[in-house]
């Protein structure tokens, strides 16, 4: 099979030194060899063992009929999205890493890879080099998924870690960018834009329904202290960057990324470093986890990979349907009624007190800690916004 | 698809249970309707809707051309295996949970089913509810697996969760039993056969080498304290039935099930009551965790089903192959070479620091704990020879 790779970027770079190192493997797991007929970039790369393969238009790799598959790990929406779609047009199955294009588009892809009797698969898109996705369509191909609770980004749950350690959001955030978990411009990942994405390609394969990415409440990590993580430890917790989907009982549905509060019970506040777990009620399999290396070159680079002898070994199959639709059944983020972490600079304490009879309370330095029994998210939000030292999390 | 069921026990009126209930999700997923044409079974179920299926020959069900699929939850190893020979040499599929059976002759099945053109499949005998198996054998098709540690015993995991909690073994052993996790003759979990069973599996998955199940070493999990725990945890970790599998530097192969000392660093030290965990070590995904319930009727049904699902609708596989081999090669258990947490009665402590020069060391209560530095696994055990009030762990 011979395929072309979008962007020699990181995961593209990686997906072409594993073609090439694990020939073997992969040629017995594919049943054929793949081989790397074409690698899209604005750049060159003289001296690299795949320099002409190199190529600057799209064209030629869509206008190839002997190229059967496209590894689109360019990233963003566009191109991305017109690339994706003149290949599955062209009848050459798309695999990705590429969780933006996903989350805002993926339902368009699906309909034209079925239209054309081809696949596309995303895999890398979330939990990196976790199998997750195949998993989902495969294993739990007859079973309904009730809710999902995931960490599914590496470079916050790496900070997040840090701030746990006594480290300062600041200073955790320029250590991350120092080890290269975290980009220059560190936003998406910090103020929950890729976990937004993600838990929206969650959501739609649990529900069939893929919202709005940009309706999805996120929350920014940005306010998470030590001090925070200290009193939630008191109260047997820490402080997560959590996706979480599940419908509600009236029939509505309630997606965020926020940082949440999450109790010593739940194996998700055990994941550290710049691992992911995504956490998965199932309606027969029970509780299942998932986790690993969210992010990362050659994990990454594994999940493509895995999709590409999906494809070349004819086991690949569907993933579960989605389509546009419901976002009016988008439960607004201030309709969540659940229980509350909150602190407060303790010679604020009873802001909180006469808004709510706390179940528990902690003090710890200036600083007091209190659980709250379930409110609409919103109430308690507004006393944030009333005292901007006042800070509020979701446990989940 | 017609099929029947093998054993009306626990985990097979699961599988009918469901196949009942969740009819649509299943024919949907496997795109054609399911039915149970037989059960077969030493018992009549008056009253039941499938006791009109009922039979007490296999032969009935082997002489039917109409039955495509067996799912065979019986357990133990006779008649199981003549049942699964002959279903499968009548061209019949053959799904499990039995993991005796196939850790003592799945190399012969699988051989036999390729003969005949038809599946043999056994997510359901590993890690119960967790999808395992197919993610090995799909998503990690073209990736070494370099290690294997699990917990694959949740009826052990819940006693030793227990006896952290400060209850003593035999009192954690009765609750277990009280609420269905443990049968009344426990051995086969507390003195880790089950798991040695199914660490036999997981090996052969990874290296193609069915090892003699007997072969492998397993430990009981009876000689466990809260005292030992709680000295445990003050040098950060716990005590956990761990299933171990992987090479050593000079192509022997290590397997074991037995209690371990497992620090804190590894989310396996945080997978507590009757869950399970298995942790593997890829070549390109790096590391992974699957995570759920390891046993339970629904669970387990999960996954037998999730089979059935993968033969009706043509996305099964064949799992990575192996034969029984490699005998030779496994290193004998005393050859192991790993550090070791070693807890003895203070007045004895001499006895363990005159062997070797402790890397740490706790007194709590009567009792001293030590973090010895590598050294083979069978001279430090020549401690607890000399003194049955030593116990050494491996440190994993």
């Amino acid at each position: 099979m011979k395929i072309a790779i979008l962007g020699m970027g990181n995961i593209g770079g990686g997906v072409a030194d594993e073609l090439i190192r694990d020939k073997a493997e992969i040629t017995a797991a594919s049943g054929q060899p793949v081989d790397i007929k074409y690698i899209l970039d604005l750049r060159d790369f003289p001296g690299h063992p795949l320099e002409n393969k190199v190529v600057h238009s799209i064209d030629t790799i869509i206008n190839d009929p002997e190229v059967e598959l496209v590894a689109e790990t360019m990233g963003g929406s566009h191109p991305a999205r017109e690339y994706t779609l003149a290949a599955l047009c062209a009848g050459k199955h798309v695999v990705t890493s590429n969780k933006e294009v996903v989350s805002n588009f993926g339902d368009e892809f699906l309909a034209e890879a079925e239209a054309h009797g081809v696949f596309y698969l995303f895999e890398a898109s979330v939990g990196g080099g976790i199998p997750l996705i195949r998993p989902i369509t495969d294993s739990l191909a007859s079973e309904q998924i009730n809710a999902v609770n995931g960490i599914v980004n590496g470079t916050t749950n790496y900070i997040l870690t840090k701030v746990s350690e006594g480290v300062p959001f600041e200073d955790a955030l320029a250590e991350a960018q120092r080890l290269g978990y975290a980009e220059r411009d560190p936003s998406a990942d910090v103020d929950a834009i890729d976990s937004q994405r993600k838990i929206t390609i969650l959501a739609a394969l649990a529900s069939g329904k893929l919202h709005d990415p940009s309706r999805v409440r996120a929350e920014s990590i940005r306010g998470v202290t030590p001090d925070t993580i200290s009193l939630a430890s008191e109260f047997g917790g820490t402080i997560k960057l959590i996706a979480h989907a599940a419908p509600t009982e009236d029939g509505m549905v309630d997606i965020f990324a926020a940082p949440c509060f999450v109790p010593h019970s739940s194996p998700l506040a055990y994941i550290s470093d710049v691992y992911n777990g995504i956490l998965l009620d199932c309606s027969r399999s029970g509780t299942l986890m998932f986790f690993g290396q969210g992010a990362g070159k050659y994990p990454t680079a594994g999940s493509i990979i895995a999709d590409i002898v999906a494809v070349a070994s004819g086991t690949a199959r569907r993933c579960r349907p989605f389509k546009k639709d419901g976002d009016d059944l988008l439960l607004p983020y201030t309709e969540h009624v659940c229980r509350h972490f909150v602190t407060v600079p303790t010679v604020f304490s009873a802001e909180v007190t006469k808004f709510s009879e706390p179940e528990f309370c902690v003090t710890g330095g200036d600083t007091t800690a209190f659980i709250l029994p379930p409110c609409r998210h919103g109430d308690v939000e507004r006393l944030t916004k009333e005292n901007s030292q006042i800070s509020v999390y979701r446990i989940i």
